[in-house]
């Protein structure tokens, strides 16, 4: 397809696509001739990623392109940068295992941003204790949680022994979950392509559905009726 | 305390400070002269909830305000404010149970801001259907759940039926834990800043949780060895 067709499909201004033409983030598509391009599926299945990268998950396009770069080019430039950079999984002298220093990259390039945030993590290192979890204080999710936990403290709702692992025993099934539907097909791309989106894309999904317990337990628990038969709302079981 | 002491306690500006009071979000101290006013431990507290909401959880100040006046005000002027306005959440035609409400218009707080979001939303409604929970296609939420789907399904892993029943288990019960633990003390303003409050600054933690969750699975799964007796890092068990 031509870019206008592009530009049609996906609802994205062409200043845009050509923006991400300019930025590596779209590759470039088959030259047909000296003034045009062809453009593919591949083209509409990226730009829809870019956005649900950037609109949903929330990621700067610098961030969306580091993302992009780990599943485009696995172990390298940007996986080198992640490793030297302040950005990456730092070398943690573990061994190369490629999906789990991808892995370690995308969570650093998911919000929030706490580059400035320096160990010791007193709150999260006794937690991720507590819970017998491997990690390395340079993980960008430890200081993520050290700042969490800080500030359910600061609103009065401090996180408790038993809040912890209630929590972590569930958030960690679910990881085992998502670990045990890796794709066996598709090579290491595939692998990481699982494993860097699921991390970064799935969070909202989380988020929304945890509320609408929230909201489903409370309803229940607080007197909301089941709703009447027939009824348009509220919907339901 | 004087006004400056309560700026060295939390390390929030003069001008911040003198912010939040003419907003209303911090309460005045109480009159001692002409000229001066003192403040007490409770100011801190809010202060810190303030910058706890809006650097963690991410709400921008005019939503903090909405946040802090449902505690402040239940069933006042931003309940009712929230049921006629966008932002919270609607009448349903359930009984005013007070708590849910203000849960429901808690979430409408809370990031992402999708108020130009029309029903219907075929995706979050079949899953929701599906996993059985009362709902309102009204609640804020549901948009949320809506949006988050389609990022997951243009980024290439859409939601499964499987997928989706796993997801929901664990955060039902982890919703039925964080209700079970309601305080039973301190009356109806305790719980619904206990409601209120754990819904708003309890998402960082889990976010930051299941990220460690993911890294620590990875990390067994992939062959990153215990680490070594005595090494610094990477810690864990």
């Amino acid at each position: 397809m031509r870019i206008s067709e592009l530009v049609e499909r996906t609802g994205v201004p062409l200043a845009t696509v050509k923006f991400y033409l300019r930025q590596g983030m779209l590759p470039p598509g088959e030259a047909v001739s000296a003034t045009r391009a062809e453009y593919g599926e591949a083209h509409v299945r990226r730009i829809g990623l870019i956005r649900a990268l950037s609109d949903v998950a929330g990621l700067p396009l610098g961030r969306v392109k580091d993302v992009l770069d780990l599943i485009d080019e696995p172990g390298g430039e940007a996986a080198d940068q992640g490793q030297d950079g302040g950005g990456g999984l730092p070398d943690t002298g573990l061994p190369d295992t490629g999906l789990f220093d991808a892995l370690g990259q995308a969570v650093a390039a998911l919000p929030p941003y706490l580059e400035d945030a320096q160990p010791p993590f007193p709150r999260a290192e006794a937690a991720i204790a507590a819970i017998g979890q491997v990690y390395d204080e340079r993980y960008a999710a430890v200081a993520q949680l050290e700042r969490a936990l800080e500030a359910v403290e600061a609103g009065g709702i401090p996180m408790t022994e038993e809040r912890l692992h209630v929590y972590a025993a569930h958030l960690r099934a679910m990881a085992e979950y998502d670990l045990s539907r890796m794709p066996e097909d598709g090579g290491r791309e595939a692998q990481l392509g699982y494993a860097v989106l699921g991390t970064a894309l799935y969070d909202p999904v989380v988020a929304a559905l945890r509320r609408l317990a929230h909201q489903d337990v409370a309803a229940r628990r607080l007197g909301a009726p089941p709703p009447p038969a027939g009824a348009e709302t509220p919907k339901g079981t």
